[in-house]
């Protein structure tokens, strides 16, 4: 089973992001969609939503602390976005999922970016953590783990923020064994860990760059992009139309 | 048969924005792809994606003129987009298809608009030309046709911009029956026509305001939402992965 989990907050491309993910989700066998709310409540918009997916899913809320939220004008590195809700989904698996009987791994999957089915069929291969090149992030068409021709094992990064950080690899760059996550209960992510570095310090919890699993080609194909929707101008709204 | 035209051209979110059209288009029956590139020639990029989709589709290109090719620089309502692509799609259409003996519907697919598959599903009740809202679109959180709460006909638009053109909808926002398009072949769309004004004089060729059939539970569904992406900063390229 693939864990996806999914943050999620309000705002006017809000229905439309969640409809283009839960379409993909449909076309992969086995994934079973955590979908965390960020928010003091669960909404109808994503209640209604998931209700009419046909997935397999679990509906959870965490807010973001206020003063952690991301605050219009600031730029967008200036918060950790998404770590109360990765870190309530976390809480869930420990809780409701047991060590040795549950098979699967888990992927953070942000509701912005842009998934080809064939990154979910990659992840049925992953025995530890595996990673695969991520499109458009950093400033560079992808990020991708550098391989060493001989071993075919990750031995650095291309990434154009910090390719020398230990895991140098975006959220959507990664799966890993449900295993882990229920043995290393400890690993979560954190306020506190430098910005940028939250994949890097999550990761480390698990494996190490050496024992990494490079797939999608041996990462030389784009599965998954960092897309971003451009923020609509609403000035007006209609009545009578459903969320 | 529903007939998607889709004009498309390069930039960074290219295969992106395809890679989640195509993956929507997967989940819907009876369907059959034509996509336009804006482009002297076919690309791999386009052919390689086409190919891998499973979908049945038509591959074809028609490049903008350059004078009326939009500059980064020019506000996006300054030049008509996509008009050389679709007519392309049209004749291919004339030519390939034949009235009384080929059934279906033409429906006008952007490759960067957010498609739920219900949308889909809606056009197949269509005999003359089939109309919805569209989320997002004209200052709005939605455009929609206004019904006579009595006739269940359209009697108006609610629409950000013009409500007042003869049919105030967007391109995302109607399909018509394949035997109308097949019957008027003087039916093109063109640069002559008043900027904004492209859907409703098509349109025009076809019906009247009080022939239109509305859709999506009588117009208070939002199916499609006209969503953009972002332009991707991209300084650097990183070699050796696949297009
Ligand atoms: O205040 C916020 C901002 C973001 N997110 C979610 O956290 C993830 C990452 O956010 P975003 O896509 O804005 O980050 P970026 O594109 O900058 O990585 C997405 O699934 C968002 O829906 C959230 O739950 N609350
Ligand atoms: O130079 C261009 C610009 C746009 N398009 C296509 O025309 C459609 C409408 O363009 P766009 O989404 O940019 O328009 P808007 O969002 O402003 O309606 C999309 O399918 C684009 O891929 C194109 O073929 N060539
Ligand atoms: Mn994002
Ligand atoms: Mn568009």
């Amino acid at each position: 089973v693939i864990y996806a989990v999914t943050p999620t907050y309000w705002r006017h491309v809000q229905k439309a992001e969640l409809t283009r993910i839960s379409q993909t989700l449909q076309l992969v066998p086995n994934v079973h969609w955590i979908v965390v709310e960020d928010s003091d409540y669960k909404t109808d918009l994503v209640r209604n939503l998931l209700t009419e997916s046909d997935l397999i899913y679990t509906h959870l809320n965490a807010k973001t602390p206020p003063f952690e939220k991301l605050k219009d004008k600031d730029p967008r590195w200036k918060r950790h976005r998404g770590v109360e809700q990765r870190n309530t989904a976390l809480k869930w698996l420990r809780e409701n999922l047991k060590l040795g009987k549950d098979k699967g791994v888990v992927y953070f999957m942000d509701d912005d970016n842009t998934y080809n089915v064939r990154v979910f069929q990659e992840m049925n291969k992953i025995k530890t953590v595996g990673v695969w090149p991520v499109g458009l992030v950093g400033g560079l068409n992808a990020e991708t783990p550098v391989l060493d021709k001989k071993t075919g094992k990750v031995m650095g990064y291309r990434s154009g923020w910090r390719p020398d950080r230990p895991f140098a690899i975006d959220m959507a760059g990664f799966a890993i064994n449900l295993d882990l996550i229920l043995s290393r209960t400890d690993a979560v992510f954190s306020y506190k860990m430098e910005k940028g570095y939250q994949e890097s310090e999550f990761l480390s919890y698990f494996t190490t760059k050496e024992q990494l699993e490079p797939l999608a080609d041996n990462c030389t194909k784009v599965y998954v992009w960092h897309t971003r929707t451009e923020k609509p101008v609403v000035n007006g709204i209609v009545p009578g139309l459903e969320v």
